[in-house]
């Protein structure tokens, strides 16, 4: 059941604890098939593909296609009803806009000693964006995955999603096509994975692959991380609320059901310094729980992996939050701030009683795509910087070269390495 | 043999494809037992460090010690030669400078529609730093690797290096001493990798994990990704060389062999648009071959993987350098940013004729770890960003969420989610 948990027991930092570390990740045993289907892609190609998704999927792509044809995503688009299609597009907008601001600015300029250094930054050519058929075919992550690559200025964006029954959500298809994907391909699992990083007949291969997916794509991702780029890996979503007693327990209740809904090993857990705050969080939780239609999952979520933690000031809250190290951190308090300035590891902070975690997903502009299983202590959200690359560069002349070039000489030398040595020296002339 | 090829040829497309994937880099069949060290050392801890160490680096930690001390790192500082130290003092100085201009500035704005919305940056707590023993135990990639992180701002920095005879290179402890290194271990291999990883009882935990090493302990980081943060899987070492004419065939010959002696497996390539030129540095290396004491390896390198191939302009180079995609591609011409500007896919640039590779690799201040195997595509050298994670943040007030949050209630409603739906719609009032 959910646990109430008070920070001034004794068994606290225990407890504290299993709690973090509840949600163990599992391989699912995956590894070795994943292996065998990504070089059955890279050796056979399309053959393989049809064969695996035949087989996966139960879908033969001779007889849908292999595209989504433009025309069919147009046909999604204009079908929206204008309030979905408007919401889809301010969403779009505004992510595009905050992703835009994210491209970094090259540097170029020469330093004292006369050496020109600098670096610049670039677009990957090709990306790849994986969507999960079914119930986690979500259009906002189309716009969250693909948006950061158009504002990166990939030149392609190739999307892959499985289609058990051949058809594609059209919602996903309508936001593809906002987000301006050049293509999208029926194809979904570690196969479609293969087939981006590697390439096949009739998919070109990318650079960058993106997206959330089940455990044969997160592991088809890992073992082609160093052929291609990819995000983070992704685990179940996750949130962390520091509340004080002045707010609604209701609205703190369904913003940690906001989480619990997604997957039943989601993490929803609140911090307060207010007892009876908690306890009428609780009680608000149960109330909330009955009217929702994903009562089931949010029910499974709350009791495994809920949690309600008092502590004596809200102070104490903050080496909570960096050891939970969350994908989302409410601060629902009248200075946010103080505490947020404190706070060294979150993906994304919601600041104040008016800012839920839901408008973040959705419409505010920053990324969704966001480091879950405690990775915020050393990654970030997705951004534009997954789509690009940095050049470094060096420009030396004779004198700066005379001024720098013999302490790289020295070093090249006691390393062993003559042939370094010598193509400094060599322009010295000596 | 070194390849000669020309591009009007035909021929070339074919030989070029050869040359651009000629060094398949295996994983050499260390999966399985890489997940078993790893299982072991998340395991068994410490014990498991030892017996590793004993079994594959035939040292007992017990005879030495595990962790080098402060003392005999200090004293390996002030053994130097003067010249040495001061060289390293100067690449330190310079390193720095260049990685402490790279920390990104955090953002922080009310949009038209009044929501904040922002970005910010920390470095993360601790970091890993691998360094190979044996030949490749270079006291340059000590301060490639350690200095960013401290630019970054890292809290701890834990450097592991395997000592089959107990010993450490003192030049190695003299760098990890100027860079400011908080401990040395003892350690290598993918125990030591694991260690870094999941922690032990003598060595903390870290959060991201950097450096070279073998197969063994490549595998071990891409396998514990997602567990840590890692560095990019690093390859052999490759240039590209674009020279016309008016070069010093002497010059070119040295630059492509300062590549050759790292590793048999190098790749030297220089693309000119003079033939008669490109014969001369054909025997330009030959000459400057047998006078290098790193004879034998760059002699294997340069007759299995380099080449030099002649193409009617250098225009002509630009579409195969991106090809080809270069860790480090020098551009010796009169007017080296006119082909660069066109470039998109390498490293690290070296512009003009008095740029040698290897001032770069020493002490100009950009880094030396760099993409290789055409990784330059999608990825970038080591810089401080390897050791920060970005923080998004957003703050709404009741009006800035009537401006937008209607839209992220019909985009939760549409995909199924209503808890996220509810906590919107309860702050608007609905």
């Amino acid at each position: 059941m959910t646990q109430r948990l008070d920070a001034t027991d004794a068994g606290f930092a225990a407890a504290f604890e299993t709690l973090v570390n509840a949600r163990r990740e599992s391989d699912a045993g995956v590894r070795e098939s994943v292996a065998a289907i990504v070089a059955d892609v890279r050796a056979r190609g399309d053959v393989a593909v049809a064969e695996l998704t035949a087989r996966f999927d139960g879908h033969e792509l001779a007889t849908t296609g292999w595209e989504v044809p433009r025309a069919e995503r147009r046909a999604a688009l204009d079908g929206l009803g204008s309030d979905l299609r408007d919401a889809l597009e301010l969403a779009a907008e505004r992510i595009r806009l905050f992703h835009a601001a994210q491209v970094p600015a090259d540097r170029d300029a020469v330093d004292a000693q006369g050496v020109r250094l600098g670096s610049r930054w670039r677009a990957v050519e090709a990306a790849g964006l994986y969507v999960p058929g079914g119930r986690a075919a979500y259009p906002s992550s189309v716009l969250m995955n693909a948006l950061p690559a158009r504002a990166a200025g990939v030149d392609r964006l190739t999307m892959v999603t499985p289609t058990p029954n051949g058809e594609v959500n059209p919602l996903v298809l309508a936001a593809a096509e906002i987000a301006g994907v050049d293509q999208v391909f029926r194809i979904g699992g570690a196969q479609a994975i293969a087939a981006l990083a590697y390439g096949t007949e009739r998919i070109a291969a990318t650079d960058v692959i993106v997206g959330p997916g089940n455990a044969w794509v997160a592991e088809a991702k890992r073992q082609l991380y160093g052929v291609v780029g990819i995000d983070m890996v992704a685990g179940p979503s996750e949130i962390v609320v520091v509340a004080d007693g002045a707010n609604d327990p209701d609205w703190i209740a369904i913003d940690l059901l906001s989480q619990a809904e997604h997957d039943p090993v989601s993490q929803s857990i609140l911090i307060t310094d207010d007892a009876a705050f908690g306890d009428a969080v609780m009680a608000a939780v149960e109330a909330r729980l009955t009217t929702l239609a994903t009562e089931r999952v949010a029910r499974a979520s709350w009791a495994d992996y809920g949690a309600i933690i008092v502590v004596p000031t809200l102070d104490a809250a903050i080496p909570l939050v960096d050891r939970l190290a969350p994908e989302h951190l409410e601060i629902a308090t009248d200075d946010p701030d103080a505490i947020f300035a404190r706070v060294r590891h979150a993906g994304s902070v919601f600041l104040g009683r008016h800012t839920p975690e839901a408008v973040g997903d959705y419409v505010a502009g920053p990324n969704h795509v966001l480091p879950t299983g405690r990775r915020a202590r050393f990654s970030s959200g997705l951004s534009v910087l997954d789509f690009m690359k940095r050049t470094s560069f060096l420009a030396l002349d004779p004198v700066s070269l005379r001024a720098i070039g013999p302490a790289a000489v020295t070093l090249a030398t006691a390393e062993g390495l003559p042939a370094h040595a010598a193509s400094v020296a060599v322009r010295l002339g000596s």
